[in-house]
């Protein structure tokens, strides 16, 4: 599925036999590059639950593939019978990570293939999980590939970019989202100069976002998160790409934590600001940021997770949101499969799905 | 030197006898609390080189009485012998840093002295270095005083207080500056909640600034700088107070990379946003930010110095300047112990040295 002259890692592979799904660990990056083979349902629901495999689009994909390789080993069972043990699993497998969006929409979608497929020879549903697997891997490519091309359309040769957290292929597969003009580009022959914020506490930017673009061959350079100012302020940023978990109907977003101070930053420097991600990350149910809960994650996070000590006073309370909203005042467009969306974003959103 | 309802620590003192200097090492916070002992030049040379002892002001209350304990082991030399060997010394500890201001201008007010004295019986000369060492600490502690006693009216009970990097008294003794109004509000009963960002890639904000204030009983939070829109958006914070390296004839200043994307932040979200500290940081010669030089330090400390290992691949790029220049028009107030300067700065900064 990868293009064929970027030096992008697969991420989530079916392996040659079709028996296992093969995944890049990404729990040891940067310094370790492991794949793990995973073929049965404990191996599978770990790999969700320990991050392993990580980002919506990249697990969604992963549970389409599982649930393939799993039910090659369940064809000798009767309809009924691999109708329940399958959902069972699915069932299980949801529960590594029951928030996560694209993982219960993937299973849903293979237990409702089996379930539309009452009648038909157990090995043909079989033979069909693994087509519609293939098909979710292939559509998310191709969502990636429409955000690349209509990405690339913001920016010029030579220009800086500036992206938070990771958004990129680790995370999305194909083109990644925030990233995939980047890739686009330099597929083009466009050079472009990136600047990563390393995105603490967890350091998605560090950890993955430069490795991922580094690999690939893209220029890319690695700064603290209030470094953002002095780059823009230097000159040396002509558009800012971030990622999106969720889009409210105005426009609002909810990204990772430091994304909305990135966002004024670039309103005060005059620089445009684009939040890219499928559409599917539109929720018309939510009609602004106000309603979107920030999940707190655990305080230690930000006091000793990556350090050798504990970097404050055991004593010293800390606090650590997860996401923070960025306000659609704040926007410069929305970049999606369907296209790139302007203010006003309450009217032109519904547009980007025929509803008026 | 401390006031006596307050829980701070001994930062930079003179030992009971006179004879040493003792010091708070600074590396070895927050998790170990050690003092050296500091009676020869050669350790008072390592000390400043090793950041043992930092923060302009406190190593010129260190330089001042690093001095007097060497000056007493030489007492019993002539005028003119003591004058050459205690302007090597001099010499000598300058060169442990530099470009440290405090440090050159402390060690040439005592080597001054010697100079004038000339006449003076050798032990007299000592005994009144010690005087003017003792002087110097007092000076400086009535310069955090005043900057308390300004600063704290422009604060109210309850207030949120964020700040950035450390400008508290591990830095500048007494009350700190950017702390100065913290500290003298919780002696006087007021209560305040106070967020301290991280500061990456050095963590002065985890490792010293969240410790004096959690030390010292003061409600601290700790946060990521990539938080500070959050809390700010939150409504938690009413006031930003920073320190600052060398204030421009403008008001332009240069502090700990981060304070310009801080003060961008605060513009937005309507919050007052102030810089404290002595008028001698106000440099006339400057006539903008536009000609402070910023520092670049050693890239790899983006990367793997606080961590168990390399957070990014050895190959990306990472940029790290050391500081960054926060436009006056950013600027709310500058709060000096000559008080409190507002827009225009140019004019008046030149007022507060009575210059027109």
């Amino acid at each position: 599925m990868m293009v064929t002259n970027s030096a992008r890692l697969d991420v989530v592979k079916l392996s040659e036999d079709e028996k296992s799904v093969v995944i890049l660990d990404q729990t040891r990056l940067p310094n370790h590059e492991e794949y793990i083979t995973v073929s049965d349902e404990k191996r599978a629901w770990d790999a969700i639950k320990k991050l392993e495999v990580r980002g919506a689009p990249a697990i969604g994909v992963f549970a389409g593939y599982a649930m393939y390789v799993l039910a090659q080993r369940e064809a000798n069972r009767s309809y009924d019978d691999f109708l329940e043990t399958m959902t069972q699993k699915a069932e299980y497998l949801n529960s590594s990570r029951p928030t996560a969006v694209n993982l219960s929409w993937a299973l849903k979608k293979q237990v409702g293939l089996i379930r539309e497929r009452k009648g038909t020879a157990v090995p043909e549903i079989v033979r069909l999980l693994g087509e519609q697997a293939k098909e979710i891997d292939a559509e998310n490519l191709a969502m990636t590939k429409k955000i690349a091309e209509y990405g690339v359309t913001l920016i010029k040769d030579g220009d800086g970019i500036l992206t938070h957290c990771n958004a990129g292929y680790l995370a999305c597969l194909g083109y990644g989202t925030a990233t995939a003009p980047i890739y686009y580009g330099q597929e083009h022959g466009m050079p472009l100069h990136v600047y990563a914020d390393e995105t603490r506490p967890l350091l998605q930017g560090a950890r993955l976002t430069s490795y991922e673009l580094q690999k690939a061959g893209v220029d890319v350079t690695l700064i603290c998160d209030n470094m953002a100012s002095i780059v823009m302020k230097e000159g040396r940023i002509n558009a800012v790409f971030v990622g999106c978990d969720r889009i409210a109907a105005n426009g609002d977003f909810a990204n990772k934590i430091g994304t909305s101070g990135v966002a004024v930053l670039a309103r005060y420097y005059g620089i445009p600001f684009y939040t890219l991600g499928p559409s599917s990350t539109i929720d018309f149910d939510t009609p602004s940021g106000d309603q979107i809960h920030i999940e707190e994650r655990d305080p230690e996070e930000v006091k000793e997770m990556w350090y050798r000590e504990p970097m404050a006073l055991k004593e010293v309370k800390s606090y650590n949101p997860a996401f923070d909203v960025t306000d659609h005042s704040l926007v410069t467009g929305i970049v999606t499969e369907r296209g790139i969306v302007y203010p006003p974003f309450d009217t032109n959103l519904k547009k980007l799905f025929g509803r008026e």
